[in-house]
């Protein structure tokens, strides 16, 4: 095979968020839970897991630890600018999961931009004719057709 | 806490793709590899964890067991409309790669559109006034504020 998984950026992506707990732990950021205690208690995660995973992300600078308070020492987590630029594919995800996975008790978690008030959506879109594009219109430059 | 982690969409979604294997063995589908051994070559991965990792993704209705040959039967694994309706997922997390975590040996994948040959890219944007939208920008609906 020409292609191997190690040496291409989606493998070296995965290698930082491709985790379930990771991308929790992401969500929740995402959603204002900056403290230890709070990320715990809304992932129900074990602390030694939560540990773990929060030093991950910031040992590959997705998250920063910001000091809030002085004695005790007190940390709270925060978004790199890698970590906000994460947001497309939590995005990705949760419209997904809206369209595949949701909980049919459960209501779509709806995003809006905060000034229009309107939905967000993800796309994937040609930045020549600005379609938005399906699997079976992209294909990589170094390829002759498509193949999904 | 008012959410929870076990019920809503970005859960969902990572409780069928929030692990590294999984997310390789869909790049690689992406990518035109449809055979088990394709894949396994692909990605390095041991029989035992592909064959567990497909089963899950046929499992949750992500890809499906397509037969090819009949003596001996043999099957290939092809997107669903689920499945390929991944595409965002994996395009914003390879464009993320190629942001913060290149091999400073490889080159990007560039990602075009098989009709014009231009780049794609994948953004968030607001259905009202197509602004490409980044996290500080995007709220939840039933939030006052962003929390980045």
């Amino acid at each position: 095979m020409s292609t191997t998984a190690e040496n291409d950026s989606i493998s070296a992506a995965v290698d930082v968020i491709g985790d379930r707990w990771s991308l929790l732990v992401l969500r929740g950021v995402f959603r204002g839970l900056h403290k230890f205690g709070e990320l715990r208690d809304d992932l129900g995660i074990a602390s030694n897991l939560l540990t773990d995973r929060l030093a991950r992300l910031v040992e590959h600078d997705v998250l920063e630890k910001v000091p809030y308070h002085d004695r005790p020492a007190r940390f709270e987590y925060r978004l790199t600018d890698a970590g906000r630029d994460l947001s497309p594919v939590l995005v990705a995800i949760m419209q997904w999961g809206d369209a595949y996975r949701q909980d049919p008790t459960g209501a779509p978690t709806t995003l809006v931009h905060s000034q229009c008030n309107a939905p967000v959506v993800n796309v994937t879109r040609c930045t020549e004719c600005d379609e938005p594009l399906e699997a079976h219109q992209i294909r990589r430059a170094d390829e002759r057709a498509a193949n999904t």
